[in-house]
């Protein structure tokens, strides 16, 4: 299918402009957590930039979100809340954070310049309190700043590095991630960025050489053409709002009816930066969120696929709980519950069916015969085994190794499965797949050099952590604020073009 | 990481080339089952043809084969054998077997011309025999002509249309694809196409509008430049042999360990259409083949992943198993056997552990205690509802459907498992991710536009068929002989460049 014209990507060629409307050192598109880093580097290493935002104001998806940015290594609220943690430690755990694919030179990178980065987001103002929320939750709602927000404490990870928090969020109540882009979007007017909302970049302009040399730009309808003498920064977002590059990129996350993400992430980033030749890569991957707990309580119960069988270990990260839901149950899945874990449950749960026994419930969702009575009976052993704990909780998950703590035989009538399925719960998803580059941001085609004049950061390259299932809640916003604070800095060092 | 410089895939400018050594309306890159095709279809159509193939003969991927060819609709074999087909019944099958993003176009022009296609590889000569070899196998060894090969009988597929046969085999024992290709090689060099062996197609070569006017070949370490009048056929396969690729894009690959293709297959004719603009999709797609059967009672066996659990029904096509194994036993899978299931086994299975009972099976795999137990005894217990019939088979199961005709208790002891892990045993894999294109071989960039002068078939190509866990064998030879045919003929229609 051929795109509508206002759609078309392809790169225009410098001889094509008839005028430069507006000429800067470094061109900045999207003014999201990366595109805003990368900003206030540039402009403080002397760099005339300009941010060109398609919003009526900048924020992109970090604005949207909890805010949770994961830093570690020791930082101050780590030690205020006493958790020893090293950049090794750290080191050992975002490696598996990062996923199998993920390149060594972020990962190492990320975690050296960890505390540094923390402070320097502090020093834009963003505060943060020493203060631990020792709760397993997907979205904290109080002002503490510390969480555990990925795999540290589940298995098999927990066995690999020293389990220590690492998600911070800034201090304020309920989702700060509006809190935290203000700070960015602040400090880089004052380092002198000039901003230009309500202007979508629609193409690329490239010289003779193949060089970058500026961007062809739309704005109230009108157009608008800005020369990059140094180059041209892409934070423009990931595609999860772009069903039809879901569809040729990414099937799995076409399962999720609800981005994670602005209308923005339509991708358009990723394939201008395609079309001039830079290789887009772990474009299948992305993060799957369905949030099946909270409550709390929720842990407690099993989470069980269309036999009736569970498949993965529920106290680990919703990215890996999720990722499971899609992969390994097909999209099928039930969180078993009796009454006294169902709790205070969410508004967004929706229950598949509530009866007196277990046998009922199995029969209720048609399940094969006998296979959730097993199932619960089986995990009831397991579970009784911490009887005679003081909270009645404990056991060994002889299958997924979930942590006793969660552990507790189901017991109370009636039971209910909350409902897990694709299309009658909510999943959630952004991409992890994006434009190869340099760890400073220099796209790369498909030889691995870089495209002269063109940088990417945040979601529109393939960053920091490459696989939803082995994510922690902070990496996205951690890897753009800080692959675009590098990006900013090679770029105002960059040389300017002879175009 | 860059990329040395004789792997550089950057095209060339069509003024940086001194000379062109040759000159030819069509210049096809790959003399497998794609260009093969595509160079018989240009030459009778009268263009003026040559084909350059990196290895000292043609033949690709297919020759080193089975030979199998995907066709229905009612061929004269299937008839001869009394089978009913039809074109509809056909298209409601593959629409399931190309899997959910597959391009309509390509389907529907697969199943309508599949006799006429198939009639087409008779007439160069290439027999079959109108004979059923009615065994559930993964490589048939006997000359028969038609074999079921895919999930069409097995659930849920078999509910969805009329199971029918449609692996077309020609009629020679053994491994056919040798066989099958020296027909095409044979009618292309017949119908007046030039070869050039041992030529490696190092760059496109393109013009100042981005027209793709020839390429760039080295051959015995001389350059030699062609140049393409109407246009360049990239059929130079997929990129299976390319491991960086491979964790690049379709991760799930890397658990591969035997290459179904030749070294040829290292993604250089998918990465050189990507350099002018083209673009790639369905990268993360591939069939993955762990061949746990033969011998067909193993099919009798029960598979199991690292729980003890089943995770599939034994009886579909080792396209969806051995993706199951992926996916659903993160590679960790046994197949479990009784004495007289296991059979006469192949020499390249192992075995993980043979023991007396299926106690002790489990403990000596370091599954779950009482899980492989539980499992077998449920399975035995479904399959004990067939015990009362002439040969011990039937049941009913109740967790994945497998066939009646599979399911007999396990019960003789010695009990083994067959080691089905990754690392412990042979995945063989194919890449189904490739270059976007028009049924006819055009190559669409970004916008979904084609690339003047740039047409891709075979596994260069995102084709018929995109997910291996739906994939029937014959689908990948039946998409690159037919729609190599589309592509040549549509190339011998082109327009010459105005170079």
């Amino acid at each position: 299918m051929s795109a509508p014209e206002a759609d078309r990507i392809r790169p225009l060629r410098a001889e094509e402009i008839a005028r430069w409307d507006r000429e800067h050192d470094v061109v900045i598109v999207g003014f999201g957590a990366a595109g805003g880093s990368a900003a206030i580097e540039a402009c403080r290493l002397g760099a005339d930039v300009v941010v060109l935002e398609r919003m009526s104001r900048g924020g992109g998806a970090t604005a949207l979100s909890t805010g949770l940015v994961y830093f570690g290594g020791g930082t101050e609220i780590q030690k205020a809340c006493g958790f020893d943690d090293s950049v090794e430690n750290m080191r050992a755990y975002v490696e598996r954070a990062a996923g199998a694919h993920a390149d060594p030179e972020r990962i190492r990178l990320y975690c050296e310049d960890s505390v540094e980065h923390f402070e320097w987001l502090r020093s834009l103002g963003v505060e943060f309190k020493p203060s631990f929320h020792d709760h397993k939750v997907t979205h904290p709602t109080t002002d503490d700043s510390l969480v555990y927000t990925g795999n540290e404490l589940a298995w098999p990870d927990g066995e690999v590095a020293t389990p220590a928090p690492r998600g911070h969020k800034p201090a304020r109540e309920g989702e700060a991630g509006g809190y935290l882009m203000e700070a960015i979007l602040e400090a880089a007017r004052d380092a002198g960025a000039g901003i230009v909302n309500d202007c979508m970049v629609e193409r690329l302009v490239v010289d003779g050489t193949g060089r970058v040399v500026g961007v062809a730009a739309r704005s109230f309808g009108e157009p608008l053409t800005v020369r990059a003498r140094r180059g041209v920064l892409l934070a423009a977002g990931g595609f999860i709002a772009n069903k039809e590059m879901l569809a040729q990129h990414a099937p799995d996350l076409l399962h999720c009816n609800y981005d994670v993400g602005t209308p923005g992430d339509d991708g358009r980033g990723i394939r201008m930066a395609m079309a001039v030749g830079a290789e887009a890569v772990n474009m299948s991957e992305g993060l799957i969120l369905n949030s099946w707990y909270p409550p709390e309580s929720h842990l407690e119960g099993i989470l069980v696929d269309g036999r009736g069988q569970r498949f993965v270990n529920e106290d680990a990260y919703i990215g890996r709980t999720s990722d499971a839901m899609i992969r390994k149950a097909d999209g099928l899945a039930y969180l078993i519950v009796d009454d006294e874990i169902y709790g205070q449950t969410q508004a967004f749960h929706k229950l598949a069916a509530v009866e007196e026994t277990i046998e009922d419930l199995e029969r209720a969702l048609e399940l094969p015969e006998g296979a959730l009575v097993r199932t619960v009976a089986e995990y009831n052993r397991d579970a009784s085994e911490g009887a005679g704990s003081s909270n009645g909780r404990g056991g060994r998950d002889r299958l997924f190794h979930k942590a006793p703590k969660w552990m507790r035989p189901l017991g109370s009538p009636p039971f209910a499965a909350v409902d897990c399925r694709v299309g009658r719960s909510i999943y959630g998803g952004l991409t992890l797949g994006g434009i190869a580059a340099r760890a400073t941001g220099e796209a790369l085609d498909a030889d691995g050099e870089p495209i002269p004049g063109l940088y990417v950061a945040g979601r529109t390259c393939a960053g920091l952590c490459r696989e939803g299932r082995t994510y922690a809640s902070g990496l996205s916003i951690g890897d753009a604020t800080y692959f675009g604070r590098l990006a900013g800095r090679r770029l105002a060092a960059a040389d300017s073009g002879s175009a």
